[in-house]
């Protein structure tokens, strides 16, 4: 007897976890469905409309990853911007950088931020910190509007179906571009080597024609599909190889990033290679 | 409507697959219950007790990062073992090493080599390469009987259950230990760091009793479990990461190996640098 849990991460592909107990019973925010359980692998876990969010098992690999590699490429990164992650997990992972004054959170769907704080406050707890701003409202507008406002962006975004879609598109990373001050930079979430490839030589593609510095990077994430998960940087001025290790301090506690990890990543097995030459 | 086969990694989490086709019903080898399925996601799988062992899609991970990173740290890898593996693909990849003499494959199992000989091609290829000598035998017992045979040997294990077990033993080791040259060196595949942590501790102790030089590295497959997964190598001279990159023939086809990679794998997340202090 059990109760399971089972993302269809592809149309031929799953995950499936048991589940102990239901937190949050799933509910429609207007906006997606929303569910928070918990589960005997990995802890408590975040699903929107399905997909497996974030879970407190391995969440840290996904936050330190998507923050401290662009938080310690730029050398001094002071005004930092998040869209999407109302979780709070990348939010919480900027406030370990003491340079950072402020930290906008940019997130379309408040019950998200809400719910986060309710049920998941390992990951949330950095929310309420007076350094951060919570917006909740659509990022690719708010971004349209800003013009060399912020040092770092961070694209924590959902997978690219619905709403999300134009938070992987060519318009909405010239928005970043003049968003960012110019020596700014700015990393996305963008999906698994394995899974989609088309969608990774696309989006690397646009980038590239947009930034002078683009770099993708690999982490290992087991409840993301395939277990290997992509990021991709781009960068008007610090090159992420020629920066990093020296910024970084074994006082601060992170559970995957390493200075020898800030390198590592972005050196890509063949087929990745290929996939953003 | 679809058939679809699920193995359960932990009691607590397991990938399922569309299957378009069984090719090789569920049969009985005497030793383990074999089949061979055609899923949508990796194309033609090869399972034992329930457990992926290897498939069309993603088996070029592992079968080029359990052989290119022995093989390009021992400077002149002339005679090599491997233990298990009967599926054929380790040793397709150490036959793209000019300086390999003979491949010795030690498989307990003849009819997992007869089965992938059939209906996996793709992997088996090399099998019948006069270099090859396939013994089928327990290979803990075969290893006994060795003295300083070997340049490299290659433990290409399934999960330590059963038989399996005694593959991740202190004994086996040291008897690898003893069936090796005098500058030879070995790897293990040793499980998932999300998933095994007591394992991968206790085997990299045993191996630090016994060889100078013990070093563990990642790669990512999508069907083990977490997608993360880990290798040991233990050496009595050559260090992993004092060679390789020369040795490497951009005329040598890979889809996952690099002169990079053969450096990047041995950077670990600091959680998994934690497990192998």
């Amino acid at each position: 007897m059990g109760i399971w849990f089972t993302e269809r991460q592809t149309s031929d592909v799953g995950i499936t976890c048991r589940i102990r107990k239901t937190l949050y019973a799933p509910e429609d925010t207007g906006i997606q469905e929303m569910a928070v359980v918990e589960t005997g692998q990995f802890g408590k876990m975040l699903i929107l409309d399905g997909t497996v969010q974030t879970t407190i098992g391995d969440e840290f690999v996904y936050h330190e990853m998507i923050a401290h590699i662009p938080l310690f490429t730029h050398p001094n990164p002071k005004k930092v911007l998040v869209i999407g992650g109302g979780d709070g997990g990348t939010i919480r992972e900027i406030m370990k950088h003491p340079s950072v004054e402020e930290a906008h959170l940019v997130e379309i769907d408040g019950s998200v931020v809400e719910v986060s704080k309710k049920f998941l406050p390992e990951i949330s707890c950095e929310l309420d910190n007076p350094k951060v701003k919570i917006i909740i409202t659509d990022g690719i507008e708010y971004v349209k509007k800003m013009r060399g406002e912020y040092d770092v962006i961070i694209v924590d975004s959902p997978d690219p179906v619905g709403p999300a879609e134009g938070l992987f598109k060519s318009t909405f990373y010239q928005d970043i571009h003049d968003a960012l001050k110019e020596d700014g930079l700015f990393v996305a979430q963008t999906e698994s080597p394995f899974y989609h490839e088309e969608l990774i030589s696309r989006v690397t593609s646009s980038i590239k024609g947009i930034f002078p510095i683009t770099k993708l990077y690999l982490a290992s994430i087991p409840t993301y599909p395939s277990g290997l998960w992509s990021f991709t940087m781009g960068s008007k001025k610090y090159n992420p190889l020629e920066t990093g290790a020296e910024n970084f301090q074994r006082k601060m506690e992170t559970r995957y990033y390493t200075p020898n990890i800030h390198q590592a990543v972005f050196a890509l097995p063949k087929f990745v290679e290929d996939m953003v030459k």
